[in-house]
Order: structure tokens, then C-alpha cells, then sequence
């Protein structure tokens, strides 16, 4: 039995103010591709499938027409959940009738665990709730942390299990505790988000989402998707995927993980102005990426941003690099609260806030004649 | 072949900032029951599911609650446009599989027009849509108002229309033209939001939805079916119902309206505060109907809003009576804009404000002597 895993596609999501829609669609596409070639026999979708509750009208028509080519036209079933970003009550909207052709989408959590049968394969369907709905849904006063809400949970699970088959749960929540995490210190010293891997040690496969990075935890059945691309700058360098899963009826399964090619790549930059607007170093890269600059001129710059947009029209962000030395030296003065400064203390300040270069001596003399220039002549006071 | 034909449900929707979702519920819940009683071939919901495009979560949960009702466990064929308030994208969502068991949503105008052929009886889906957007849909750039989209839309209907069957279109738009009116003259003069009714001569029912009477057109072949309930005091004297139409194979049908009892009737009530507030007035009263009172009474009230809410509970607004002549004879003051005013004057200006009756000659002469004691006093200025 084979599924594809996947998770947190966030679509609707604004990244530094742009729509990442254009984007998003043509990373779908590429995993409708992919469903019509590997030909699974369920694709598993671990939620946040949109990035906020109420999501523009463009997300939700693109979730509409990637799930319908998927469940109906190519006929492979789903079995989705609602993540912390998704509205549990809205995403929930028609899962009635879409379960009908083999779509299983749940959106909120209510008293019983949705369990599903796929070839064999039970998948137990968590959506994201947090505790306070749990304690309520199960009607249960001792459920206050998530990690109480999914003991409560996998205990609902465990009552109905058919050991004898593979089982997957597949859920949204931050676990912890892989081969290279000691979790248990994590949460005693107060992760209070978050949940032990131990509560999964039922399952053959945990299908999560949540983390944004496929490599998130490393442990052999429990596995994060990662997001469908790089939504921030701090993602730049993870390398997004997705999971192709072969379970085998014993519960043991291989894994094998695809990468989908963005329409545009999440990329840090870093170098002079000049630099970075020299043919000789923009004529290699791909121009049109996310890109965020980081400059390292020091002194005062023209209108940057308009100029790098010129050779890089998808400039997200821009910012100087600024040392530790650069920042201490800020918090010594601040000419707000002592008016009494002179000129030239007011002009060595000035030239710190605006360049991270060192007011040298030079430099002073050259504006104690300017002052005193000025002085001479009237100007000023 | 039957059908139901209703409009205009508004699910979410704030009356005088009171949310109607219990009342609305209560309502499905006895359209629910008619279903069962009648076994349709079909309901027919002619727009505004929803009164608003993002509406509140319990509003979702009840649509989806009560057409999963009537379309799964009933097994009942549902035929859905999207109204004005509804917002086209979000309510398409989903529609795709609905269909798989006859619940035909067409939430957004394409530019074809989907029509569906229900025991012999074809149905025309026609949602709302501003012209503009018929416009760009049809790409044709003649289309400027809703006369003449309306007219493009019923052209496409019409090349594949099957005239050897009785054709219904569901359309949400405001129709002039019934018996009693004469349309053409109203839209020369410019009601550019309508539509005249012999764009539908080519139908065999048009079931209407947008106006809130279900005698808002007096014609033959087309009908509203007016909202699901009062949804205003404009509407508090219409008497709210759907409509159960028996469709013959030649077109002609019989057409029988079933009223359905709110929870809470809207209704407008007038008197004096300590007439309305008398057990004899009262005790004869559904007292938690949602209400409107007019007070007859002049001067001044000590709190007449808590005073009326410890009987009538649910009063959703509170007026003075003022006739047309306390009005002209408001506009002829203006206390603000002449400072000059004497006290007699400054004082018949507040007694007509906060009273609806004469400042007589007495009642000056009492208020003059008042005031020169006043000042005789040394109290004032």
C-alpha cells in the first residue's frame, strides 16, 4: 500500500506582503504530477492547508480545484486534517459529502476519532485542537497540556485499533523526542506546546505537520512532510519535499522523498551594493527569487532597495549588517535625553545611527572645520 | 414532479445586533420536517444562504447540517444559487462533489450555464452576479446593467434549452413586472438594479430570491419565495412561507404556500409606556418576540428601555412618536448656531426636543417665572 505524505501547503499565506498563491499553484501542480505518476493509494494531507481561517478567495478556489483533480478526476483518495492555521469549523464545511468519493477530511475534533480503511491501511485522522477543546470534547477536567490531550486522544484510538493491520495516526502537533532529542527535559523544563514522541509508539507511521522542516525530528516512524515550499527566510536553506510511503502489511515501510521545484526559490543574499548589482555576480543566479540582502557597505546609500529591485524585482527584505561592537556603541549615546551635546557629539552620533563604520579622528576633524565654518559665517543658532 | 422553492435564508445575520442563528435553526428545523412530510423531488434554495461572504462558524455549521439533512439522509435533490450576500468563491467550494449526490450549488457565474435535468424538469442556475463580472464571464462588453445580463444569461440558456420540458430558472435578482406594474416605465427611470420580467416569458416558473415578500411580484410564472423569516420591521406585516410547487409535464403547475411558525415573531407595538407596561396589555402577548415599540407618551422618561425589557425581553428598539408638524417645527430652531437665544427661547428649544407636545402659553408663563427668579437670585449667569 502506498500513500503520499504531505503537509502545511499555508495556501493564502502573505510572505513579507506578497501573495505566495502564484507560487503555491505551481508547486500543486507539480504534486498533482507526481499523484498521476506514482499513482498512490491515498494521499495524506497533515494540516494547515490554509494559512489562516478566513482564507482570499484565490486560496480557497485553488484548494477546491487541486483536491477535486486529485480525489475525483484521478480518483485517489484523501485523508486531510484541519492544523492550527485552518478554521476547524470551516475547513469542516462538506466533508459529509466528500467522504462519498473517498475524501476524508477531518476538520475538528469531536468526541470519537475518525478512523479511516485504505487498502488494508488504518489511518486515524487527529486534526489540531488545543487542550482546552479537548478537555471539553471528551469532557475530560484533567486534559490541560497538549501533551495530556494526546494521551487522551491515542487512549480513544488504542480502545478501537486493529493491531493486526497497519495503523498511521496522522495529526498536527509539535513532537519531540527523536533519536537526538532527550524530549522528556524539554518538557519538563515547560514546552508546554508540546508533545512526546513516546504517546506514538502504537503506530507504525505518525504522519505530521506543523514543522516546517522535513528533517524536524529524527525518529524511525515518526515523520514530518514539511511545508509545501520555503514560507520564511529562516526555511532558505531546508530542502522541501514531499513523502512517498510504501507500507508494507507487517507495518514496516520504506520512505522516499520527492523534491518539487519552485517557481521561485527563498534565498539570502549577502555583499556590497556594487556588488550585488555587477553583472558579473547577478548573471548567474536566477534573478526573480525570494530574496532577502543583507548589505555590508557602510556610510549612507542612495534609495537601495529601488536599485536592487532593478536587477531583483522579488527583493522581500533588506537590511544592514550591523556588528555587536556596532550595537554597544549605540546604547552609549542617545541624544534625546541630553540636549546639552555639542555639535560635533550630535554629528558623531548621527554617523553611527546611519553607517557602521568608525568616526575616526579624520573624519572629526573634517566636521569641526564645517562647524566652525558655519559658525563663522551665521549659519545655524 | 415537486419541488420546494425558498429564498433568502441569511444564515448569520444580526438584527439590531442580536444574532439570529437560534431562530434561523429553529426554522430549518421545521423545513427539515416539511421535507420529510412532502418527499420532494427537489428543493430549490434560490440565493443568500448566507447574509454575509465570511460568515460566523455557527452559521457554517448549521447550513451545513441542514443540507447534508435533507440532501444525504433524506436523499433529497438540492438545487442552490449564490445571492448577493453570499460570497460566490467561498460558497462554490466544495460544489464539485456535492453533486455526486444531486446537490447542484452553483455559487459563482461561469460563462456557461449550468442546467440540470431533475425528473424530467429542467432547472437553470443563475446565480447573482453584478453585471460587470457577466461582463467579463461572457466577454462582451455591451453588457452594462442588470437588464442586459440578465438577457445574455437566458440567450446562453436558451440555444440548449429543451422546450419539450418544463424549464424552471432560479435566478436572485430584483423582477419588475407582475400584473400591477408597469416595468418598462420604472426602468426608464432609472431602477438600473432591475430586471423586467419578460426576460423569463420563455419559462415555465421562475423561482425568484433578494426580495423579502413572497408578494413582491404579482405574476403567473414568476414567484419569490420571500425569506426564510422576518428579517426586519419593514417585514414584520408579511406573512413568510415556502413554497410547494407541483410541476406538470406540460409546464403548468399548482403552487401551495406552507407557513412556518418562528420561535420568536418580529412585530411593532405603540402606546404609552405605562399602558405597554400593564398586565392587562401584556399578559395577552407572546412577551419574547423580538420588538419594536413607539412611545406615544410625551416628556421626559426615566430609563423606558430597562423599564419595557424586565416584560418584553427581547425589544430590539425603542422610539418617541413624532409627528410630521414636531419635526417642521424642530427645523425652524437651531440653538447651536445662535448663541443669542434668550433662556425662554434656549428652554423651548430643549422642551420640543426631548418632548412631542405644545410648549403652551402656560407653560411658558411658568417657565418665565422660573427664570426671573432666578436671576433675581443671582443663580445663572
Amino acid at each position: 500500500m502506498k500513500f503520499i505524505h504531505t503537509a502545511d501547503w499555508h495556501l493564502g499565506k502573505l510572505v513579507h506582503g506578497v501573495y505566495m498563491t502564484e507560487d503555491q499553484s505551481y508547486m500543486l501542480k507539480q504534486l498533482v504530477k507526481l499523484v498521476e505518476e506514482e499513482q498512490p493509494d491515498c494521499l495524506v494531507i497533515a494540516g494547515d492547508l490554509y494559512d489562516r481561517s478566513v482564507p482570499p478567495v484565490a486560496a480557497v478556489e485553488l484548494l477546491n480545484e487541486v483536491l477535486f483533480t486529485i480525489n475525483v478526476k484521478l480518483g485517489v483518495p484523501i485523508v486531510a486534517i484541519g492544523g492550527n492555521h485552518d478554521s476547524a469549523e470551516r475547513l469542516s464545511f462538506g466533508s459529509s459529502w466528500y467522504q462519498q468519493s473517498d475524501f476524508y477530511l477531518a476538520g475538528k475534533l469531536k468526541d470519537t476519532v475518525d478512523s479511516v480503511n485504505i487498502k488494508g491501511v488504518n489511518f486515524h485522522l487527529v486534526p489540531f485542537a488545543e487542550p482546552g477543546l479537548v478537555k471539553y470534547a471528551f469532557n475530560d477536567d484533567r486534559i490541560i497540556s497538549h501533551e495530556e490531550a494526546m494521551k487522551a486522544i491515542i487512549e480513544k484510538i488504542e480502545k478501537k485499533m486493529n493491531h493486526n493491520e497497519p495503523n498511521v495516526l496522522v495529526g498536527h502537533a509539535f513532537v519531540l523526542g527523536g533519536e537526538t532529542t532527550d524530549s522528556e527535559r524539554i518538557l519538563s523544563v515547560g514546552g508546554s506546546g508540546c508533545v512526546s514522541a513516546r504517546n506514538f509508539d502504537l503506530f507504525d507511521y505518525t504522519a505530521l505537520g506543523h514543522l516546517h522542516s522535513p528533517d524536524a525530528i529524527s525518529h524511525n516512524k515518526i515523520k514530518y512532510a514539511g511545508s509545501l515550499m520555503k514560507y520564511s527566510f529562516s526555511e532558505a536553506k531546508q530542502q522541501k519535499s514531499v513523502s512517498i510511503v510504501e507500507m508494507n502489511a507487517n507495518g514496516t515501510f520504506q520512505l522516499e522523498r520527492k523534491s518539487l521545484i519552485p517557481l521561485r526559490d527563498m534565498r539570502e543574499i549577502e555583499g556590497y551594493l556594487d556588488e550585488l548589482l555587477d553583472e558579473r555576480f547577478y548573471s548567474e543566479q536566477k534573478k526573480d527569487d525570494y530574496i532577502k540582502v543583507t548589505l555590508l557597505d557602510e556610510g549612507a546609500l542612495i534609495d537601495p532597495i529601488n536599485k536592487l529591485r532593478q536587477i531583483y524585482p522579488n527583493i522581500l527584505h533588506l537590511e544592514r549588517k550591523r556588528t555587536l561592537q556596532d550595537m554597544k556603541k549605540k546604547t552609549k549615546l542617545n541624544v534625546l535625553t541630553d540636549e546639552r551635546k555639542s555639535e560635533l557629539e550630535l554629528f558623531s552620533h548621527f554617523y553611527q545611527e546611519v553607517t557602521t563604520a568608525e568616526f575616526t579622528e579624520d573624519k572629526q576633524n573634517i566636521i569641526v572645520d564645517v562647524i566652525e565654518k558655519m559658525r563663522r559665517e551665521g549659519v545655524g543658532r
